[in-house]
């Protein structure tokens, strides 16, 4: 048994300075325990014991136009590690001809084997069709229950297909999350900056209005109440957006939030960054305004924001982003941010939130809404020993050059913050210490 | 001259009890009249002198699939005059592949010599191209201050193209309408309505969800946002859709709402009718329910609807609706209504709203969103002679058996009300008495 | 054993046609049964067999002023019966140096073997002290459930008071009640009015502005807040006081909504009647506008009025109203209304609201809200006795000269209706019948 | 001619790089200025030349309990230049049984002659009678344009007398400004946790819920929604309190909105600090929580709150503040403010907001609301010479004996900032240099 001794274990609900143990990947005990002589002793003082932190916005290994994301399931989920999260739960993509289960196949295929942390995958449909349709049982059986929808980008539904799709998801229990931006308007403002001569990293927010997201939600949350099916509103980044979901609660709608630190840390005036520099902040939705910053703080604190997730899909900077120096809308979108998510949240908030409310946040949460909890998301007997020991006193900075992160930059690069892991466990093994990997591969896929 | 006397003059501000003379088809003097011997007097003791009141939403002569609409110019018209109204704003309609300015003609053609009352056109934009752009300033010389476009049906320009057609619109001065529906969840919903085996007049309101109607404004009001653009909910029927229309104001969208007497007064039981009765109903958006109805009747008191118009599409039962006998989806929309919308307005109102807030509604508000103000809409001197001598005692029933409007049923069939217009003026000619007309044309196209 | 043969059962949850067998007092079969020789049959063919309606607001044996109410518990539970009112709660009042437990025994006393339906009480506290505090706790184990408290008139309490005296309440269980208005605003406006010359019954309104009560529910609801105690909203009476409820509710509070008939189907032009008429209707808060009206349907049908009560609360014209006429404010307050609640409620709502809402309304929800269901408020096996059935066919019209209850006017005088019970079960025996007291006194004291 | 030249002038529509002359203490030219011989050159490259900065909430010289504000007119003024403030608007307080008009004079006479920078007066009204509502024609005569009341305090008037203040105020052409708190609320709070043993500065915000805040902020604006008349809500703290205000002009009340930089910037962990040290920020209403800070910023950036003041009322930490050492509630109540809000504003938004919205909101807006534009807060030709030429460059640290107040500490001790006035002149004359003052009174008052 390792016995996690010293340290303040965290739950929603309270904090408690008993020892936890870890027998064959589970938590065994949790109280008052006397080490026995050949037990191993995880020295946890000073820390705060969290459930193992969750990210369900990751893209890894995933195609975009010829290019692959920089980092795989290898190089992500090492990262993830490093930085105290023992879950992720990537997108799987369905395709246009291709089967759902087909696509959940390609993606354990990516995963299999390289995973240091657990991972699971939602299920992006891009073409709904009769064969989807009869899937869904079948996917919700091989451990799915999540799927997601896009209202851009090629890889849209229109509004009949979203509303189909998520009457059938009803049926067979799934929770469906949307990227919620009006695909028409942003390509046509793509395109008609560029007639107008912007090619520039600054037009990119100028394309991407927060009332595109804002009409989406409106447009996807209608959707959903008309389905009855409960709905997640990812990556959401403004403030009109948050009016949208408050309007759509009042109205009984069964919807949750996820925001991402980087809403809430970086504005918009870094598209103006000169030496196309922008290009590393260019994902969409797009970096907001102080206003975005200022609701969406708000609104985590307040509670009407119910997941933080990355939307970690990282592109190098020297190659891959470089693809758009002369036109901004050919800039693979994507930022990393799977390493630093704990961090950046502590460097955010501070103690604007407990720790009761920050687990809840990066992990009780995630793992309630996709149907996880309590094997993930809990401290409690019998669950997966997935266990993020934090030490907050530690000062570092911030820097590329210094991350398990497989990509040249990071938009946090010289923030200075405080706290770090000082041991991740992932069932029940040593997965990362001190901010570095410890190279074992102990991810499992999560059947959900 | 004419001379009106012994009436109550209404306007917006208040009521005045004085004369009124007309003369050239203009309102000359207002005051305390001394008629001279050749002065023609009017005698509208007992009664409320209106400006004539404006129906801004109507559909004479309208192809639809193979059929006309069973109004024309001439019937249509000569209906308004016996119900009290003296100006309508129909819509002239850009098909696939026409140019605005032909459309303008056309429908000018259909109108020309036939007209009771004075007509304008709004110009429905259903191919948005580069054409269309540039004749948008020649459009607004031409006397046209109003668009359409559709989110439902055929017709329908997808959300760029609205974007692009607003900002243009904007550009010029227009105001722009919006048939406000989710066209691709409406039509789904036709579809596995019929595919489920419902193909009754029952299934109608079910394929047009208030949400779908909701949506569609929420969505329609982000474009008016992004674009600055003076925008107008044509004929809103739902209480959602109201709460959309508040967002928006909130947000500082330049909206105004227009609703009809149909969505106060009947309700969506009327669609169970048997023997095909359901069809006479079958408009879109559909009638609604109770709660929208008192919504509805809610906002007409504190201010939140600003015109009335009836959406005047009308097709004979016999044959007509017929159309659709087997399946719902083709019977032909529409309902009469151009007759009868003031004494419905007043039978659903009673006393709850003012004479100076019916006035407001009926002609004053239309007038002014429409550029009409203070030509028409107002009883000042200078404006032209469109009076209503309205008689608030007359107690009659609804028939269609003796009606002027050239169907063979009216959805108000039955209905007991009070109040007809004794003297109806058209530029100063007397078009109808009695609630009969006097069969002369005296209706011109309104520049606006 | 009586056996309910016929009918139609209604719940909130739906309609059953099954009978119903009722023996010493309680329902103890529902299902197909099969009478046997001696079981007496009820039939109740054609009828809807609600659980007996609920009014858990009335005023009877109330001194007012110098004044008794016109109807005491004999009358009034007479007036009850006859109406399909099988419980009231009637509200206790320690005055200023009482006891809550003696003013609930002075109470108990005044209904006493004269109540023809059942009875609970409310306890309004009006003397907010030490003792009171330590009397909550015995006032909970006597069977109340329910405080009440004033923000207007003699009887009120002060805000520090009435929030020591929620967080009290919330430890005892206790929901409580709040007669919502501004009472400085009120005095103030009533002295100013007369200052002015105004004494008839047409100031009576303007002493009472719709921002009085909605100012005051926004302050009882932030009370509420503080304390965490579930709070419930009395005779609510406008459109700006829902919106208030609607801005607690989506802050978290407790809050619950009663309405009563008057305030549906009133309105303020009463006060406006000549000969002193507008005073059978000077009730606090008194009747409202038009807006009003339709808001409060519009609520009613989508569930944001939780239960309907009467505030019956009788004064004879002829003598009691009459102290009154020569100064609006020293009319006798009150309307009766126990008698004619159901069927009032028919009239306004007709189809718009469902058997099973109106059951929701008038029953179930009243015995939910005040801690007395299942005994009360549904048709299920174990529970009391007490039934109404509804026959909707019955076509009448409402006349003081022809009802139960005490007092020389109804509000709702020449109304023509439909609907009544046929017959009326009390602890499982026959109450009224065709609207006609039996003239038998099963009521008894509900321990909640 | 005094010509501040090589700066950038700052207006609410733009920024302009011109020359500005002054001339016996107006402003007499703007544009591009060729100085003469004997014209004195104010060198303001590098800097933002702004309308004198107004702070529109101080309390100089005023008696609170026993004690008198360590600020008087002289200290608080010279302090206000030298952080960049021209115009101060002071509360003159009419107590129980003075006249308005002799408070005017009393407060005058504070002022004459010591005062660095111009001065006006809101009037508070702590005694409304008949002799006070006479009085309010010459009040506005003698310049005064705006009245405060209380919601708490001693000084409070009750509903009925505010609502009577308000309507005559509305005569007259004032807006009525309110301090916000539910008093009776409040007194009961700081009994009970004193009765509980409650008696240090962590019991303070307990004693000031947010909820009591946004309660009278409803109240009050209902209260303004009766009168008609245009009010303000000075040093709102809260989101609760925002989203009333919200409510408020959504209903179409006249109402706006002041804060002051310690709310956005600090929070209540403040007065857990140990040794007294939460003794410093103890004020009404107190600091509040991070969901309050995010909630006011961002409402700053949306233009939801029109002026920022400082409610200026400081008390020496050594002697003053020590009366409550063993009791919260002795504590005189007020932090010093007046000398730093120029700096702290612009540290806690930095580029958040643009220069244009920082003059808007720092001198053109309270210069509008307050009757004084564009005699102050424009920089137009004919307008008072009050000017702040900012360089934004300087970097220094808050310190309490580096600064000019009267008083031994500064909430902001040792925060870094950025930007400081290089000169400051009222009335065309220099008042201050590089963040000292030059000792010259040229402070006058302000008729409104």
């Amino acid at each position: 048994m390792k016995i996690i001794q010293n340290g303040t274990l965290v739950t929603p609900k309270g904090l408690y300075d008993l020892s936890l143990a870890i027998y064959n990947g589970k938590i065994v005990e949790i109280g008052e325990i006397t080490p026995k002589e050949d037990d191993e002793i995880i020295d946890a003082s000073g820390c705060l014991v969290f459930p193992g932190f969750i990210d369900a916005h990751t893209h890894l290994d995933l195609p975009v136009g010829g290019n692959l994301t920089a980092d795989d399931f290898e190089s992500g989920t090492r990262a993830a590690a490093a930085g105290g999260t023992t879950t992720i739960v990537d997108f799987a993509t369905q395709y246009e001809g291709d089967t759902l289960l087909n696509a959940l196949d390609t993606w354990k295929r990516k995963a299999e084997g390289k995973a240091h942390v657990n991972y699971a995958f939602h299920m992006a449909v891009c073409d709904w069709n009769d064969n989807a349709r009869h899937e869904l049982k079948a996917l919700r059986e091989a451990g799915v229950s999540s799927l997601k929808v896009y209202m851009a980008y090629d890889t849209a539904l229109n509004d009949a297909e979203i509303l189909e799709l998520l009457e059938d998801a009803k049926k067979y229990g799934f929770i469906v999350g949307c990227h919620c931006e009006n695909g028409s308007v942003i390509t046509n403002r793509q395109e008609r900056l560029k007639a107008g001569g912007r090619f520039g990293t600054d037009a990119h927010p100028l394309a991407h209005p927060a009332e595109a997201e804002a009409e989406a939600i409106s447009r996807f949350c209608y959707l959903g109440k008309l389905s009855g099916c409960p709905i997640n509103i990812v990556h959401l980044s403004t403030r009109l957006g948050l009016q949208e979901v408050k309007k759509a609660k009042e109205q009984g709608v069964k919807v949750y939030v996820e925001s991402c630190p980087q809403y809430m840390i970086l504005d918009e005036s870094k598209y103006e960054l000169p030496d196309f520099e922008g290009a590393k902040y260019v994902c969409s939705p797009p970096l907001r305004r102080a206003e975005d910053i200022y609701a969406l703080r708000e609104a985590v604190i307040v509670g009407d924001i119910d997941t933080i997730a990355t939307d970690h899909c990282s592109f190098r900077f020297d190659t891959q982003k470089n693809l758009g120096r002369d036109d901004f809308t050919k800039i693979p979108n994507g930022c990393p941010g799977i390493e630093h998510r704990p961090v950046i949240m502590k460097k955010i908030f501070g103690d604007q939130i407990s720790a009761m409310d920050y687990c809840r946040l990066m992990s009780s949460n995630p793992a309630k809404v996709f149907g996880m909890y309590p094997r993930k998301g809990a401290l409690q007997e019998g669950a997966d020993a997935d266990i993020t020991v934090w030490d907050p006193g530690v000062k570092w900075t911030i820097r590329a050059n210094d991350m398990e992160q497989n990509v040249d930059y990071t938009p946090f690069e010289g923030l200075k913050v405080e706290g770090r892991p000082r041991f991740v466990f992932v069932n029940g093994e040593l997965a990362a210490e001190n901010g570095r990997s410890t190279d074992i591969h102990m991810g499992e896929y999560v059947r959900r």
